[in-house]
């Protein structure tokens, strides 16, 4: 796999770490330092299967500002963070999306959303991410990040042919798990919130939550990810448990707090920690 | 009343749920999914009285991102949550009003400050939310509220004298159950921060919450809407309370929450729901 | 020290009160209340060493959607709150940027960056506020603030030699605190996310706070100030015992929710209230 000077390929084989180690410690950085005026003149002569990522920022701006956030930009994140080995950069870019459209920071959207596609997140699971957060952290959180992606969908020439459709194959129910909840949830609140309850129901878990268009893993990766980045410390015991459930392992959702940390930071990531132990110390002596 | 094709009246009359649906289902889709400048020429040639919704984003932008978030958006939002009968259209609109302002959620705010005026919000009354919101969600809320509000109010010809003025005519203080308030959180917070204690009493209880502008039923539900957009649950049971005892009504409460999922994300909706629901239930023994 | 017409001369004597006093009341007003293009222009045209402050908003922005708004902003904001002795201008300067970098409210960030810098706010401090809350608030925060401070500070000709470098001169640790905090962090939680534990004594206590750009008695404050901003309770016990520690007053710890209320929201200084005061009284049991 050659890489093009002056461009970032879609990264997609077993070399994915060496390779993005290399992008991003050094051709991202080319770029990234580049005007934007630069970046979308390479990203237009590159091919089509090559592009520069977005950024609304150059390094010479962070840099004129704050020579101090340039250095740990580039050395404690992108050379340091995104290259642990306890999370994949797939993995890695879930998170980071999701806690950017959880905020509305809009601003690394551009960024983070092509680094995202890059580290093979499919663009239908982008599409759906984006989906699934209108629900988790509100409409206008994920009008926001339309915004953006409408774009970036349009220079790399994703169709609508490569999006989940509006009704999606849905994956099979488990049954008893879904009525051990609803039957739970509405004993609590099914008289304070009658509304709110038959839609978390109807439309979350008998829906948005079966699409096929993320894998249950992911999902809860995403749903997870966006509760820990907006502080929503109430709501992460159910939903990382589940997400044990669907997959994620202890040593990953451990580095999702390291992660998110840089991110949402430092208070979020610590005010979720006990509940974070309390959910893991709880599975393991089931 | 006849709808102009292509356009949106204002909705002033009996019929007003029938043809907020007809023109939600219909005619707004129509609108939403031409491009802005169309949008714009259309709110151009229309009469004083018609306007069309502005958007930041069409439904075609949407549909290039996630066919799924459109059809969510038409079907399960705009047909599903604002027809339901439990809360009015004007209603409806304070509260997603409010959810915008306190969280900042500028891209869907000309939208809903459009709509909220064609739902029978009279602008002073959303000039008089903006100034609220300025204590209770910041002052740099209101001001992306007034980056957004005064573009519409120019086009709409809203001047100047349509508006609260400065020192609005107070209403009637309730005396005692303002000394029993003032008496309690100053026993509580006095030696902590006097100035934050003596500011709410004389700008917050003993001035704003008076002004005439918003009846205070309607000033309460967007001071209970902001705070549970923005996950403030320690705050949420004492302007419940007030919210109900300015005439908000249980079941209208409860459906604020089933609105508000659709705006603020789920969570903050179901973390709102112990203490709504213990609030219920504390009100009922009595 | 004469004070240009129509101009914000840079406060820095002895009389800063008086000067800000009078400048705040009537100049700003003033030049807040033109037009943007003649605010440039006044820019452009005044000594090196006056600068008006930028606004995304004038006062006429703000009548036109609610004389109150505007009203509020004069009399309550600024010719009450910032002028109370209780707080020093560049300490209100710093809790206000610190609330805007936390909660990305952008539309407020050019005026009170140069206002920052106009209350003896150095470019060096305002720069490491940014970079410390890219760990504190996250990393979208903080380049959401360089987007705005590159152009200050371009205006202004504030070089990079004015900046702290990459790698600062780091204060001296004080080794025993940094030991009883890491050992305690750890046996909490160093099983549940390893990598957040040691990144939080690598890059945190053992680099980012030890460097000298901003006084141990700052970076509390805009710690503290950014918690409160952002809701994040749970912090705040941990921080302000810090601070004061790094000598904030009691007094001026209770000012900052006095101040912080209107840029953050009422809410979010009544939630910390109840930690604020239990600080408060175990420091006097000691």
């Amino acid at each position: 796999m050659s890489v093009q000077p002056d461009s970032v390929q879609r990264i997609n084989t077993p070399t994915r770490r060496d390779v993005l180690k290399a992008a991003m410690g050094g051709m991202i950085a080319t770029l990234w330092g580049g005007s934007p005026a630069y970046a979308e003149e390479e990203r237009m002569t590159t091919t089509t299967k090559s592009y520069a990522l977005p950024s609304v920022l150059t390094y010479d701006d962070v840099r004129a500002v704050s020579p101090a956030l340039e250095h740990y930009t580039k050395v404690a994140l992108l050379d340091g963070l995104w290259q642990r080995p306890e999370l994949s950069p797939r993995d890695r870019s879930i998170v980071t999306v999701a806690a950017l459209i959880a905020r509305i920071q809009t601003i690394e959207m551009p960024y983070h959303f092509a680094l995202a596609i890059n580290n093979d997140v499919k663009p239908s699971e982008l599409s759906e991410i984006i989906t699934h957060l209108a629900f988790y952290s509100g409409w206008a959180n994920a009008m926001s990040a339309v915004a953006v992606a409408k774009d970036i969908f349009h220079q790399r020439g994703i169709g609508i042919d490569q999006l989940p459709p509006a009704k999606d194959k849905l994956l099979t129910l488990n049954e008893e798990a879904e009525r051990q909840r609803a039957t739970q949830v509405s004993a609590n609140f099914g008289a304070t919130s009658p509304g709110l309850v038959q839609n978390t129901t109807d439309l979350l878990f008998r829906d948005l939550w079966l699409r096929s268009a993320l894998a249950p893993r992911d999902r809860s990766l995403v749903t997870v990810s966006a509760l820990i980045a907006s502080g929503q410390v109430a709501q992460i015991t159910y939903h990382l448990g589940r997400a044990m459930d669907n997959g994620l392992t202890q040593g990953q959702a451990s580095e999702v707090l390291t992660h998110i940390a840089f991110y949402a930071g430092w208070p979020n990531a610590f005010s979720a920690l006990p509940v974070v132990k309390d959910v893991f110390e709880k599975r393991q002596k089931h």
